[in-house]
C-alpha cells in the first residue's frame, strides 16, 4: 500500500466528534431539521472553515465548503454525502462521506496539491426519510427535482417542508439558484450497508448502479369470522392469502437474483392483519412489497408475476384481492463509467482490491447523477449492519476509501487539464 | 308445528327493548360493569319482577329471578345466559338466552303450569372477555372457579375485579355463597354464531360439547436487515417462517377436521411483524394460534405437530424459534346426555328439525357443567355473523328455541316427580 497524504487519525477523530453530537438518550441521532442537526452543521461549518474552505448554504439548504481552483472557468469537482441520521442510527451512514471529502481537501493542502478545478464538499440536506415524508431533499433541490408538491408536504406538527427549509437556512422561493449545471464530476463515499465486501474480503466496492425501487401495496379482503365456530372449509382467511404471497415473493426473488442479471431483491416488509385477534379469522391482510433491481425490466417482470399470482391466490383461498397499487417507483441510476474507472485506477495504484457492486439503498448520488457524471465508492461495514447504533466501519477501511477518493479527484482534475 | 304458550311477539319485543339500551355511538354495546350494563340489568330486574319472579343478586353478582316450585326440597331448574356484550356487538349473543328463559316462565304462567321444581332465570355476570382480562365471571363464581388470582386482575384504570364485583352488587368476600349444589339441570339457549344450521336448513342445534381451547404463542427471531442491500440468500426473514407456519396450521387443521373425530379448527389470528417497515427484512414475527376441539387428544396431537414443524421451519429459513408457549388451555365440556335427550324430545314433539352440533365458542354452560347437568340449544343466526351489529336471528327461530326449552323444562320437571 502506497503512503498517502490522508491523515487516518484526523479523519477518524472528526467522524467520532461529529457522532458525539447526538440526542443523548438515543445515540446516534441527528434528525434533519432538528436543533441537534443544526448543531452538527455548526460543527461542520467550523471544520470546513478551519480547512480554509469558503462556506455557504445554497437555496436548498445544502451546506457547501469550497476550495477555489486555479482555473476560474473549470467546472466544479464535488464530493459529499449527508450529516442527518435515522432515529437511533449509526455514526457512518452519511458522515463518512462528508468527513472523507473534507479529508481529501485537507490532504491536497498537506500535499501542496493545487487543483485546477474548484473542489466543493457538500453536506446534502435531509437524505434520510424526513418527518416531512421526503428523502434526499437537498440533492433533489440541486437536481431541480424538489417541486411544489413535495414542498407542501408537512411534518406531524403541520409545518410545511418549504418552511422547514427556510428555517434551516435555505430559500424555497429561489430553488432554481440551487440547481447546478457546473459540476465536472461528483463522488460519494459511503459505507456499503451490506456484507458483500466483508464476506468476500474485498477492500472497496465500485458502485455500478443504484437500484431502482418499486413499492407495491396489495390488500386481500376475506371475512372476519369467529375462529371457533367457522369450519375450516367455510373460511375466507385473508392472512392465508398473504402467507402464500409472502412465500411466492421470496421464492421468485431468489430465482430472479440467481439469473445473474444484476442485483435483485424483493421483500415483504409490512404485513398488517385485521382484526389481529386470537379468536377471529383474519378478515383483511395488507402487504407492502419492496422490489429493487439494477435492471428496470426485471422490476416490471416481477411486478407482473406478483399481479398474476396474487389474483390466482385470492381465487384459490376464496378471498378478494381488493388492492394492487404502485406506491412509488424510481428508476435505477447507472454510475458514470468514466468516474468509476478513475476510482478503480486510484484504488489499484494504492494496492486496494475492488469489486463492482450495486447499491441496494438509495443515495444522494441518484439525484446528482441527473445533472452531472456521478459515482460512488463503498467502504466495508461490519456484518452489513446499518441504521443502527452498532453500525461500524474500520478506521483503516475509511482511510483506504478517502485515499482512493483523493487519487480519483487528482486523476479527474488532471484529465481536464 | 304444535301451538305453544310461547308468545313470539313478547319475546321479540323484550329482546329489542333490551338491545335499545346501548352506548348510542356504538350499537350494540353494554360492556360488563359499565353504567349501561347496570341500566340493562335494571330493566331486566323490572321485567323479572313483572313476571312475578323473586329477584336477587348472588355474591358473584349474577342477577337471578326465581319462581318457587311446588316441592320445597326439589332442586332448581336453571335457565339463562348473559346480558353483557362485546364492544359494537349484537342484540342476540347472550340476551336471547335470558329473554327466552323469562318467556318460558311466563309461558308456564300463561299455561297455568305449576312446576314442582323452582325455576331460576339467570343473567350471568360478564360472560364476554371483560376489561379485567377474565370472561365468564359470574358462571365461574357459581362453579366455585373464581379464585383470588383472578379477583386481583385489574382493568386499565387499575380497579381490581373483586372491587368491580362489589361495585355492581356482588360480594367478593362471600363467593362461597354463590357456589351452587342444588341445580337439577341447566339449559342455555344461544345463537349458533356459525352458519352450519343455516346452511343445512336445520331448525335447532343440540350442542354435543363446548370445545376445549388452547392458545399458543410462537415467536421467530431472524435479523432485521436492510431490504435493499441484503442478498436473498443472506436473509434471516422471520416473516417467511411465519408464512410457512401459517400455511401449515391451515392445511393440517383441514386434515384434522376431515377425520370426523368431532369439531376441529385452528387459526392464526394474530401475526405481528417487526419492525414492519417497507425497507427492512422482518427481524421478528410473533404468532398467536387458537386451536379448538371437542376431543382433547386432537389438541395435544396438533400442538405437538406445531412444535415440531415450527422448529423445522426455523432451521430451514435460518431463523430462531425463540418462543413456543401455551398461553391458555381449557378442556372440552361434554353436554349432559340426559338433558340433550329432553331437548331432542321437546323439539321433535313440536315438529322442529335438529342436529347435534359442537359449540366452537365458549359459554357460561362450560362452567355450570362443572357443578350440574347442563346443556345448550342453538338457534340459527344469519350467515354465522356474531359479535357485530349485523348479528341476526329470526323471530320465529327464537320462538322455536324458547318453545323447545319450555318442553324440555316440563319434561325435566316431570321426570323428577
Amino acid at each position: 500500500m502506497s503512503s498517502t497524504p490522508i491523515d487516518q487519525a484526523r479523519l477518524w477523530d472528526d467522524l467520532m466528534a461529529l457522532a458525539a453530537i447526538t440526542d443523548p438518550e438515543r445515540p446516534y441521532t441527528r434528525r434533519s431539521f432538528s436543533p441537534r442537526f443544526l448543531e452538527g452543521r455548526e460543527w461542520l461549518r467550523r471544520r470546513f472553515e478551519e480547512a480554509g474552505l469558503k462556506v455557504r448554504m445554497d437555496a436548498g439548504a445544502n451546506l457547501i465548503g469550497r476550495m477555489d481552483g486555479a482555473e476560474q472557468d473549470a467546472r466544479v469537482i464535488m464530493l459529499g454525502s449527508h450529516s442527518d441520521t435515522v432515529p437511533s442510527g449509526g455514526r457512518f451512514d452519511g458522515p463518512a462521506g462528508i468527513i472523507a471529502a473534507l479529508e481529501v481537501v485537507r490532504a491536497m493542502q498537506a500535499a501542496r496539491y493545487r487543483p485546477r478545478h474548484a473542489i466543493e464538499v457538500v453536506d446534502f440536506l435531509a437524505e434520510e426519510p424526513s418527518e416531512y415524508g421526503v428523502s434526499c431533499v437537498g440533492s433533489r433541490a440541486m437536481a431541480g427535482a424538489l417541486d411544489d408538491k413535495l414542498l407542501a408536504f408537512t411534518d406531524p406538527s403541520g409545518e410545511k417542508l418549504a418552511d422547514a427549509i427556510r428555517r434551516v437556512g435555505g430559500d424555497p422561493n429561489k430553488l432554481a439558484d440551487a440547481r447546478r449545471a457546473d459540476i465536472a464530476g461528483f463522488f460519494e463515499l459511503h459505507i456499503e450497508q451490506g456484507a458483500v465486501l466483508q464476506n468476500r474480503k474485498i477492500d472497496l466496492g465500485l458502485v455500478t448502479a443504484i437500484v431502482g425501487i418499486t413499492r407495491l401495496e396489495i390488500v386481500f379482503d376475506g371475512s372476519a369470522d369467529h375462529a371457533g365456530t367457522t369450519p375450516m372449509d367455510s373460511r375466507r382467511d385473508a392472512a392465508l392469502a398473504a402467507a402464500q404471497l409472502t412465500l411466492f415473493v421470496s421464492e421468485r426473488a431468489r430465482d430472479f437474483a440467481r439469473r445473474g442479471n444484476g442485483h435483485f431483491v424483493a421483500t415483504t416488509g409490512i404485513l398488517d392483519i385485521r382484526p389481529n385477534a386470537a379468536n377471529v379469522v383474519p378478515g383483511q391482510a395488507r402487504m407492502v412489497l419492496d422490489i429493487r433491481a439494477e435492471n428496470p425490466a426485471l422490476i416490471g417482470e416481477f411486478a407482473a408475476a406478483l399481479d398474476a399470482e396474487s389474483k390466482s391466490i385470492a381465487a384459490r383461498v376464496n378471498v378478494d384481492r381488493t388492492r394492487y397499487a404502485v406506491l412509488s417507483s424510481t428508476s435505477p441510476t447507472i454510475c458514470d463509467a468514466g468516474l468509476r474507472e478513475l476510482l478503480a485506477r486510484g484504488a489499484s495504484g494504492l494496492g486496494y482490491s475492488t469489486m463492482p457492486l450495486a447499491s441496494g439503498a438509495g443515495h444522494d448520488t441518484a439525484f446528482v447523477a441527473r445533472i452531472a457524471p456521478a459515482a460512488m465508492l463503498f467502504v466495508p461495514c461490519r456484518d452489513g449492519k446499518s441504521h443502527a447504533p452498532e453500525e461500524w466501519a474500520e478506521p483503516d477501511a475509511l482511510a483506504a476509501g478517502a485515499a482512493t477518493l483523493f487519487e480519483a479527484v487528482r486523476l479527474l482534475d488532471g484529465q481536464h487539464s
